[in-house]
């Protein structure tokens, strides 16, 4: 079997526990994991059986026969009459649908274009996303490449760094290294927040020279449709005292919520190592997220690494660790790793070093 | 006002017309056009007399504030909360939603937490987005900037192609000069098409090395958020006639296209005119796509120049015209412009020439 046909015979398992005949996935990016196809406009329906039809338009009638193994329909049009008619003619009646990525006005058209006999139930939110968390080899390796990657460009830039540079300059190095090294591209928007603007968590690259001072870097990957995210300060010129210390408390908590990493333990006690760590520093109301997250084919996905969040770590799932404090006027600190959970702990897959660079 | 009060005060408008006390907007796109925040966590509660309550997460405490003129609330957690807090507060009970920017999930979350005296309506589908597609002065400038750096991009590029290149790496060539050249980032994946694969419209550029034969480049880029899209056929080599004669039809097509644009035609009507030429050459079936599509905030936006749109084009509607065909096995051919509507007519925006290019 195909690494999709393995997961469709996961997902598969789902949908006849879950007493259904079939299941609609509209998010893209579980079609694309169950199919392999990465177009940007597909539905597929996953029968108990295991068996699987993709709906596509005709702009993808080439790639979509290239790269998904299960049965393609090409519908001119909007896909739910495709999708409809082939529930009607599969004469399945009780068919699932993902509520968390179909929108109302979607659902609406869908429900009217029914066959009778058929009806639509909502399964639980994250059904196929919680199938993703644990990651098959195929996709651990990608994730490691992209990685990497990753790791690779920031180096590449941080060479062609000049003080006076934009944020906007450096932002553009990086996703031109990293594509050189094989990216499909950036995993999200890269962020070079310098001064004060690292205050913002998610800092837009702008036209302010890179002057002395402190320097966030936060950026990722994508490699064959997999995610790396990794976030590393830099300080240009010679970091203050003040600043040594605000960033080696950021950089215990940091490694105290990856030691605790393991099977069995809960995103939420690896988020409360790292909450911990810098309330011992009085540096936890400055912490203003969560301290992680899953990635994979999405940048952001499960588990949550949160207060709240009781998912049991597994081997395979692959994290990020992050812990930052923010404050308006000053700056901002953050150091993320990338981090697989192994059979026995950890595994932190970026190699970048985390001692402070000055550059 | 501000540019963003303006909209606001449109929007409100239509609020009122609908006799609804607020509209939730849930499309970030939409949350951006009236507010100009541009975090990635955003709802807003617009009100009839046009005031209007941002929720965003805290993250974003410091940037909404920043670029939000209008009432701010920070939310931890899901943001259903602050907006059914803030419906609370207001005491309105008639709020309109966008059925097409929430998932039946949401949607089900907002409706459990809503005080008992308000009430959730659908207004219809593309509401705002039926705003946005007439663009005020600022934006015609930002689109038309997006416009000259990818015309500048792909020129900075061409120069340093040379045979044997990857399809990914002039990929990477096209984002980096647009970048350095001030965008925002790409306003989609970039599509370098060679030979063969040129067949599929919506290609991702892969590791083949650029041979002589046809090369297909679609690419787009947003300055300030705001996106432009252009697509030109290059020729590694000498073009032989058979290429060259099916270039001249879809050039011609093209040009017969941007030749109806002009107020109170129906953006089906430049459809019309794009396949009718191309009919007149046999290639009509090859051609798979619309005719072309409205960009601004989002690369696709309304109208959506395809048979069955009736939409009537209005000055200060930007709009691609990009006609195709496509052959399995042999390749394909686009050619496309973005194009402004204005009161008598059309300006082509995009500068570049559409002589056959041979390099």
């Amino acid at each position: 079997m195909t690494n999709e046909e393995t997961r469709r015979a996961r997902a598969a398992q789902v949908v006849k526990e879950l007493k259904l005949d079939a299941l609609l996935v509209t998010s893209l990016d579980n079609v694309r994991y169950l199919t392999g196809f990465t177009g940007s406009s597909a539905n597929l329906l996953l029968y108990r059986d295991g068996s699987a039809n993709l709906f596509t338009d005709p702009r993808y009638t080439v790639q979509s026969k290239q790269q998904a193994n299960c049965a393609v329909t090409i519908v001119k049009g909007p896909l739910t009459k495709g999708v409809t008619t082939a529930i009607k003619r599969a004469r399945v009646s009780r068919v699932g649908f993902e509520p968390d990525h179909v929108n109302v006005a979607r659902m609406e058209g869908l429900e009217k274009a029914l066959p009778k006999k058929a009806s639509f139930t909502a399964v639980a939110e994250g059904l196929i996303a919680k199938l993703r968390m644990v990651k098959d080899a195929g996709e651990i390796a990608l994730i490691r490449a992209a990685v990497d990657i990753n790791s690779k460009a920031l180096d590449a830039a941080l060479k062609r760094f000049k003080v006076g540079m934009t944020e906007a300059a450096l932002a553009a190095e990086i996703d031109y290294q990293s594509r050189k090294l094989g990216a499909d591209g950036p995993a999200f928007d890269t962020i070079v927040a310098a001064g004060a603007r690292a205050a913002l968590p998610h800092a837009q690259p702008g036209t302010a020279k890179i002057t002395p001072g402190m320097l966030l870097i936060d950026i990722g990957a994508f490699k064959d449709g997999y995610a790396s995210d990794m976030t590393r300060m830099t300080y240009v010129g010679t970091a203050d005292a003040a600043y040594k210390k605000a960033y080696a408390a950021v950089l215990e908590s940091q490694l105290a919520a990856i030691a605790v990493v393991r099977p069995g333990v809960t995103a939420a006690a690896v988020d409360r190592a790292a909450r911990q760590t810098l309330k011992a520093h009085g540096l936890d109301k400055e912490f203003v997220h969560s301290t992680g997250h899953g990635l994979g084919l999405e940048i952001h996905e499960g588990p949550r690494l949160g207060k709240s969040d009781k998912t049991k770590l597994e081997p395979g799932m692959a994290i990020t660790i992050e812990p930052g404090v923010y404050r308006e006027g000053w700056g901002g600190i953050r150091i993320e790793d990338t981090v697989l959970v192994t059979d026995t702990g950890y595994e932190v897959l970026t190699p970048t070093s985390k001692v402070l660079r000055e550059i």
